[in-house]
């Protein structure tokens, strides 16, 4: 089955946003199973809007609109699909109660362009927007499905998990599930280099990688009659990927992300963390506050950018600092230790680097970081060269802290678990 | 006239990556006063892409494609455009030679697919690209003029910027030239009703007002025979916009941020400046230190988390603590005063809030953020009621703190300058 995604705004054609629509819309239809060939974008103008309708409905079997749904003049979706479908525009009672609904519990004054939203064509499918007013809707032609989406992410992403996902899943005669491993610490070309055979050999379920920052996904999708089934398919093939990578992965859960992750790990050892960080600037310990009751294991965290704090708040000396440098293992491991020692933290960790665009003046090159972790005194450092501008490698040093962290904790526990440590 | 963009890749079709280059190309080309009235995203592949392309010369006067000029087998747009056009593929030496050197410089070894990318349409301009090995390549037929960039952002935005926008911009008699106004500060209904009478009668230069995290940017675009006259257009617009907005202008340069100014305006006062963050967890710290030499300014920096960490580390009273809370007026105070004494630094700023998803289990909601300047003991606190998740929170946080920041230092010196302080 064929997809093709139609995004409509004016914001969009203009560049004022990014479309992050149609990159969510196009990830779960892959991973639902179809086929997308096509993303348009096109303005709040009926006649484009009908041009770029009538194109997608003669080559494509489904199409997810996303935006337009507004109470405006403006918003004219809904009025272009009914038209070129021969439907009329009907009151839909309980929309019309959700919006009046919507607007008392806010205590704010309905105006009239607001009942527009509650305006349907006829015999669709109607679909819930909790997050708004505007109600998705599905209509079914001879030729096509045609499924109309609010434009606001924070509208359209639940409505199509919700709503949307199950009735494309049930207009094949098989069901299509998918299953996320996620691995961290190694690069896609390797990744992919180890799981070659199963790549090659794959027919159901299959297999693909996708690179992200500092990440690996791998996506195994499975389609059979129901979603006991795909189970069936994909359960063996999640085993294997994970006698492969092992520790690599570091969750198989679909909303798992690796700050969360990490959190969670600290969390069931019972550790507190703390971070001393320089070129990343606060953008590490921005990454774990990411996590909701992060609190628990990070109680405080420090930001020493030049010399004089990291003498000051984490006890480095001169001598050292003049012998080896800022952006030195030696540097990144006393600041591990600094900084464990000043918040009285378990684990501690610390980066330093040249993020660029001007070196350090001497022989350093820009992307050069070290990371220490320190682990109840026992540090490891790492060396490490990224590429990219300024941005880029701090993103980059942030993603390779946490994986750093993640398999220097799980290597400690390890460890003691082998009678090493106590 | 018109230009309509066509973004070539798998990897936009199946999710994997959002389109930042479609929102790139169409901003700058709302910037040079072209009308964009179609974006298309299609995949590798010939017939597909022909089909989009011939669409597109029917319609559109200019089409933009970025994407599918490298050296790989699925690489094709170079050579579908060539076909639909007529053209022959040849050797363009100056290119081969560029391909060699750029291997060469980076001791790789070449392998030979790469001389596929020297292979250009006959009678087209060449565009360098300095920061890969495709050229860009525009193409002048009879219906269009059609623009080919390479994929990869870090190359096609220089290679627009440098070849592409004064191709365009010489395509009409007239040249476009506009001027962007930035303000923090006020929102963007407020901004656009400060001027509601000046874009209601606009005719040349045009106005525009763009709403981005905390700022509005104001858009002055002029069209006129050279550049000196659309020059002399904008020039007493801006000054208009000057008069109204006042302070809360931060800067009208093109490549300014609102967190660089606000370095340059410490660094030009000789101003040291700390962070103490709670909710925002380092990234406040993080947004300044996107600003390259920094460290002139920024010295360290802590994110206090837990009350423990506001007590030991900014000195902070447990009575105080218990009486109003973390996230109150008073401890965000405190707060800015125990890490400006920390840190020895002149100016500093203390975030404390609550960014969710879970309250604090008393009566303070989500979204309440108390931020704190204390610029050399004089502190100003103010609240703030943020909605959006947790992340949207944060971030809403990091943009009002910087603005806060900037307009307490400005009043710190325009009262010294009115003699009240010394």
């Amino acid at each position: 089955m064929t997809v093709e995604i139609i995004c409509v705004g004016t914001e969009l054609l203009l560049g004022n946003i990014v479309n992050t629509n149609a990159a969510f819309l196009a990830e779960q239809c892959a991973g639902l199973g179809l086929e997308c060939y096509y993303q348009t974008v096109v303005g709040d103008n009926a006649a484009r809007l009908s041009l770029c309708l009538q194109t997608a409905m003669d080559r494509s079997d489904v199409i997810l609109l996303s935006g337009g749904l507004g109470p405006t003049e403006d918003d004219l979706t809904k009025e272009t699909v009914a038209r070129l479908c021969g439907r009329e525009l009907l009151l839909h009672e309980p929309s019309r109660k959700a919006i009046q609904e919507y607007f008392e519990r806010r205590g704010i004054e309905l105006t009239d362009n607001n009942w527009k939203q509650a305006m349907l064509p006829e015999g669709c499918i109607v679909m819930e927007n909790h997050n708004g007013t505007a109600p998705g809707v599905i209509l079914e032609t001879e030729k096509s499905k045609i499924v109309l989406l609010p434009g606001p992410p924070g509208e359209l992403v639940p409505m199509f998990r919700e709503s949307v996902a199950p009735y494309l899943a049930g207009l094949t005669e098989k069901v299509i599930c998918s299953q996320t491993v996620k691995l961290c610490g190694v690069g896609e070309s390797k990744a992919e280099m180890m799981i070659r055979d199963l790549i090659d050999t794959q027919t159901n379920p299959t297999i693909a990688t996708y690179a992200k920052t500092g990440e690996v996904h791998i996506r195994v999708t499975a389609s059979a009659q129901d979603s006991k089934a795909c189970g069936k398919l994909i359960k063996p093939v999640v085993k294997e990927l994970k006698n492969r990578f092992q520790n690599l992965i570091y969750s198989t859960e679909e909303d798992a992300t690796l700050e969360k992750v990490v959190v969670d790990l600290l969390r069931a050892n019972d550790l507190t963390v703390t971070c001393a960080e320089s070129c990343t600037g606060g953008l590490l310990a921005g990454r774990l506050v990411n996590v909701p009751g992060v609190s628990d294991v990070l109680k405080f965290s420090v930001i020493t950018y030049s010399n004089k704090a990291k003498r000051k708040l984490l006890g480095l000396r001169k001598p050292m600092l003049q012998k080896y440098g800022a952006v030195s293992p030696q540097t990144a491991e006393e600041m591990s230790r600094g900084a464990a020692a000043l918040a009285k933290a378990d684990v501690a960790v610390a980066i330093t680097g040249l993020a660029g665009p001007d070196g350090d003046g001497e022989e350093k090159p820009v992307g050069l970081v070290y990371i220490a972790v320190n682990v109840k005194g026992n540090v490891t450092v790492e060396e490490y060269h990224f590429s990219g501008n300024r941005s880029k490698i701090r993103e980059s040093a942030v993603s390779a802290a946490l994986v750093l962290l993640r398999s220097c904790v799980l290597e400690y526990f390890s460890e003691i678990t082998f009678g090493k440590k106590k």
